[in-house]
């Protein structure tokens, strides 16, 4: 899982692993596209990342300087951003690379493995503008070679049907839903009844709704885990929701932010109400620049 | 994770279980309700269950001749099954006690930690009626004491909400998402429109749709990641799919279980075709016995 590539200066390093087939991409820090993923990203030790190994809290690329290396607008959800944010929602995975800044190895680079965008939202960087930040978590040593690679070419849609018979089925995985004893507290108050359009999904056993956490759980985002903080949604809108693309203004209405159309108003019942607080932390969490009205 | 209770003749030893509050159910194998989910199960090693330790596929309760042991009629999908089959939709693990059969210990009964139901169908038992089976999955060392337990008492809503401003969340997996390079195939074939109704779900950056396996993957089920067998699905139709409450017709109609009323008609392109066994074995995987007209 880790392998190393010849010192010399960053140019040439940068080089190797492009004619290597681990980073395609010679200059950029994420090598991708919007449409299938990104295939690897590299840390080069010197971007504001927050590296703790298994976990990265990898910082999004544009919007520098190239002079100064000052950030001087807000980052887009475009190009190498973008890839990174498809990868989170196909699941494949994305290669890490390294570059070595310590110790006799320093300028060079080395491979550390695959690893899956679990998460990913906009904040305010250090120089006062809007940056996109990734999650990112190594997948388990067993599954490092039997989970299907990043695609690296559009051309390799043909590479697959060809391989359609393949006995050995590849997976990764694209979303988990987690549940807890709040999470099925607030599903059970609302009858397993959406709360934005009242779909109500009837499963084999009875409804099926899930719980979806507005301010994320976690000492990263510090979400808790109280009704207050918990909406019940069918499946579709859950995945809007984590994705940014459902805005809840503190009058509850309920905006899709790809067309501006308001899908409905967030029913609340006399025992759960929603913390107005939350709903403001999600749309900033999720924002784009051109969201100024919303924030 | 592993505890021993007494010697003795089976029912005092049940009775012992039911005392130490592991399995409150002192004649069932499964304890729980179908609001709340299954509490825990009992393996008595007689019952036509698959052990393999940290995996096991259970057979469901009923339909036993109490003087024969043998099945007279098909199971139905309630009581303790239907508890099972909601744990899995909640993703709240269950506790697992195995009967020792063998060695000094014979006779008695020994707490194994706690489990996930992670997938449940129907299919032919021994008897020639059909029995629902049910795949538990141990959780990992470090989640056996932080998970969400499961809800013992209908009472505990008053417990959880007293517990609401607790600062540790404890979740559990609801449902995991995986995808292939085949199933991304897919749902770019069908541009991440739903084959059921159309929904086509805007991301941040572009469509976003769920591939699901008609024939489940694996060796157990005998699935395969070829593009025949999946379709592209919004997270909804998703769901209801695996929950055995969409039918697919071989005219491609989309019947909803639930109500018989039809959903749509299922869209394929020049390029994508279902295979109709896999279709046929979808309809059987999840057969109620009330369901002779899908077969």
């Amino acid at each position: 899982m880790c392998q190393e590539f010849a010192s010399g200066n960053g140019s040439n390093n940068r080089r190797t692993l492009a004619q290597a087939g681990v980073h395609r991409q010679p200059i950029a820090g994420i090598a991708g596209s919007r449409d299938r993923g990104a295939e690897s990203v590299v840390l080069s030790g010197t971007h504001g990342d927050d590296d703790h190994g298994d976990v990265i809290i990898y910082t999004g690329e544009g919007a520098l300087d190239p002079q100064t290396g000052h950030q001087t607008h807000d980052q887009q959800l475009t190009r190498g951003n973008a890839a990174l944010a498809a990868s989170a929602a196909t699941g494949l995975p994305v290669r890490v690379t390294r570059r070595i800044t310590m110790g006799s190895q320093a300028g060079s680079y080395r491979y550390d493995g695959l690893y899956r965008v679990e998460d990913y939202w906009s904040e305010q960087g250090p120089h006062g503008y809007r940056v996109w930040r990734f999650r990112l978590v190594q997948l388990p040593a067993a599954e490092q070679n039997e989970v299907a690679q990043p695609t690296p070419t559009p051309t390799a849609d043909a590479n697959i049907r060809e391989r359609n018979d393949h006995p050995r089925s590849v997976s990764s995985v694209q979303r988990v839903v987690r549940s807890t004893a709040i999470a099925n507290l607030v599903k059970r108050m609302h009858d397993y009844t959406c709360q934005v359009r009242g779909i109500r999904l009837q499963g084999a056993t009875g409804g099926y709704a899930e719980a979806a956490h507005i301010r994320p759980l976690g000492s990263l985002h510090g979400g808790r885990d109280t009704i207050e903080n918990v909406l019940c949604l069918c499946p579709n809108h859950h995945v809007l929701l984590d994705q940014g693309m459902l805005i809840i203004n503190n009058d509850h209405t309920v905006v899709n932010r790809a067309d501006s159309t308001v899908l409905g108003h967030l029913r609340e019942t006399a025992d759960h109400r929603v913390d107005r607080q939350h709903l403001a932390h999600h749309r900033v969490h999720h924002a784009l620049p051109t969201d100024e009205a919303a924030q």
